[in-house]
């Protein structure tokens, strides 16, 4: 199987999904830690210039979220829920306030690829293309590439 | 506006979709209290020959759901959890367990026409344009429409 080493994001063309797979040197267990404990969750997630505050998490199924984002002083807010959480997989809801009646539907696969490696596979589905592509040249790119190296240098470093 | 008065079912050409559209003699207050309290929506939720048990039930921003739908002393679980539960709009996950891995993100809407009257708009949003087809043709117009009977005799009866 092919290693992965940067993130792969990629729009689908016959769906309003958006893609994303990155390998990391970490079990499936961290990796699923680092997606559902609240104090590991706010460390990584988002981009360098943010810092993060849970403000509301149970990651467990029929459980909910909401965390808020700041960067230079302004906040950036976003909620959803748990549909299910188990080891291998989570699925979850996500809205971003300041754009309150859209909403994503989220994926992440945790795949053990052996000898201490994981693939983490990440699906966002939307209900247009438009939302969809509005999403992809938001400059996404960089909250995802950001947060996946803290996450694995945390991962790395043991905290995890 | 043109009346709807039976409930209409379509699925989307470009996007993995069915929506639903109906009208109800009924203010939109009530149709939203048929889908948010637990011991109204056994009533009417599903075809003629099913009876529904709720299992759990916190129809709010950040709750979460599961019933059982029993049909000839067979039992049909559904899960799912509450993203957004406000007075014109409810957005919600669905799963069947029957088919684990399969996620719905449905989104209802209750838009007031006047005159006591209500349309009912529903969004079914799925992954793949074959769990789509596969709903689409597995006889679900039987629970919608019988199901949307039955809602509509509670509202005139005054249950809601």
């Amino acid at each position: 199987m092919k290693r992965i080493t940067e993130t792969s994001i990629e729009a689908d063309p016959r769906l309003p999904v958006i893609r994303t797979t990155r390998d990391f040197a970490a079990r499936p267990e961290q990796l699923f830690r680092a997606h559902t404990e609240p104090a590991l969750f706010a460390q990584w997630v988002g981009p360098n210039a943010t810092t993060t505050r849970i403000e509301r998490w149970d990651a467990s199924t029929g459980g909910s979220w909401r965390y808020v984002s700041v960067h230079d002083g302004t906040e950036y807010w976003f909620h959803g829920c748990f549909h299910e959480v188990r080891p291998d997989r989570i699925v979850q809801t996500f809205t971003f306030e300041g754009d309150p009646d859209g909403v994503a539907l989220e994926t992440l696969w945790f795949e053990d690829l052996g000898d201490g490696r994981t693939r983490l596979r990440t699906q966002s589905l939307v209900d247009s293309f438009e939302s969809r592509d509005a999403w992809l040249h938001s400059g996404m790119e960089v909250g995802v590439n950001e947060g996946y190296a803290k996450l694995e240098r945390m991962l790395i470093d043991g905290a995890a």
